[in-house]
């Protein structure tokens, strides 16, 4: 019997919903950034992500930077979808030995996000790990997505130019725990433009390019020596690092020169299209479970 | 500075509770079994809930009954409002030796319980956890409540008649994996009476009817003698093993005859009244880190 390490994390993904039912109103199911279900022009978005002590953060991290990562990274993916952030659940499973205080900051950290970006907790819970187990913080809940605005990762067209926000590499040396959700410029994005396909930068563009062409049914042609590096990252590490939490877009359109009166701050940058092959690969890039 | 271990839940999530900002059209915020939010007559419930390893199930446990479990935790809170269940998602942090076998059995479990009780899985995700850790599994999600049904903790009356339903104690023989959640008897108990306040009893009576009469205002009153024991069970198992996943509810209806010709084959018993007391201790029940 194959071990999920054995398999890997799409795979196993792959696996679990191949047999899963659906319901009439279920837009979009697992496999996207968000799953979208309703009716009508106001839709709801449910999304759930975890971070855990010593994959996402380290064992002696500022218990606030930590929250801030944890639900950051759940507003990453309502955006993604184009949509914005409601309310949010939070589990945190801990061994008993952790201190209050800790604890207290995580909230705050939590809290100071949700302040600037939007959404409010409205329950969770805690439980127990055994002794020495690593903390693992979960939050879920709920967004909300016009649906004139929505956008998965499946509509990209033969064509499209794909653009990256922001630039990539090298996130571990702090990014990746006190980055911005990018709620505004999706909002705008989709608001003004035609964007065809759309997620957050997660695992690494090589992992997630693939992602997105794939379900779009195209294949994709990059420029590697067009990447927005980060202030001292490789190509390779653009490429491969992962926790960029920029947002991954398709489109027919010419973006660049509105976005730059828009957003003076943040690079846009178009660095390929999706193309007719088949190629779904890209070197580098992060696996759960097979690394 | 104090450890979880020390504070204990309930403390614990009062003190992260009390700084949290919340939004106009959330009705029921944390410390009830869902949270409530919407306008107009449907509402939405949302609920996140966790299974450990080693907590809330054996390591040699068939997968398929964790499964169950986990799903049939969170529905019993949606029965618990009044509700029932809507989209779900999955967190599974395992690691990578467990058996892509172990993790296909878990969602066969999951899947068989919606089957039955309605729901679906809209997406989720898998993490990785260092060799050697508990699985945990954390099920969130929405449900949907008329806003004329919805019942919270918080409504109980002086002189409200407590009630339970099924029977209490030694669910550690089985029932707390293979429990059905009270989806339907809520749904009739809240279309036909006036249902004051209702929880489900999930760390016991002797922790969870001090929580609902605190909610309420109320004091209680039980006849311990009159707790519907489950075979072999004594009273202090009853009251303090936990995991019974029953509803406890009040009114001031007499709803024992009505119930025994609709649900023939579930007890339900009247154990005591709401009362102008303000005594909230009984002995026993289970906490998640001051054991």
């Amino acid at each position: 019997m194959k071990t999920i390490g054995e398999l890997g994390e799409d795979g196993l993904i792959a696996k679990l919903c191949a047999g899963l039912a659906t319901s009439d109103h279920v837009i979009v199911g697992p496999g996207d950034d968000c799953a979208v279900m309703g009716d009508g022009e106001n839709l709801t978005l449910l999304k759930t992500d975890a971070v855990v002590e010593g994959v996402h953060f380290l064992p002696d991290e500022k218990a606030r930077r930590v929250g801030w990562k944890a639900v950051a990274r759940v507003l990453s993916d309502f955006a993604a979808m184009g949509g914005k952030p409601g309310e949010l659940l939070v589990t945190i499973a801990l061994s008993p030995q952790v201190s209050v205080g800790w604890v207290s900051d995580l909230y705050e950290g939590m809290t100071a996000c949700l302040g600037k970006h939007g959404g409010v907790i409205v329950g969770g819970e805690t439980t127990s790990l055994p002794v020495g187990s690593p903390t693992i913080i979960s939050v879920a809940g709920r967004g909300t997505v016009r649906r004139s605005q929505m956008v998965t990762r499946a509509g990209g067209q033969l064509g499209d130019a794909i653009y990256v926000t922001g630039i990539l590499g090298g996130s571990i040396t702090g990014k990746h725990l006190d980055f911005t959700p990018r709620i505004l410029e999706a909002a705008w994005l989709t608001e003004h433009f035609q964007i065809t396909a759309m997620m957050d930068l997660s695992d690494g563009l090589a992992k997630d390019l693939p992602r997105l062409s794939l379900m779009s049914k195209c294949g994709f042609q990059i420029d590697k020596k067009a990447l927005p590096l980060s202030e001292g990252a490789s190509i390779q590490e653009a490429l491969g690092d992962g926790e960029d939490y920029e947002l991954l877009f398709t489109s027919a359109e010419d973006i660049s020169a509105s976005w730059g009166s828009q957003f003076p701050n943040l690079r846009l940058t178009k660095i390929g299209e999706l193309t007719p092959g088949k190629d779904h690969e890209l070197d580098g890039g992060w696996d759960h479970f097979n690394r």
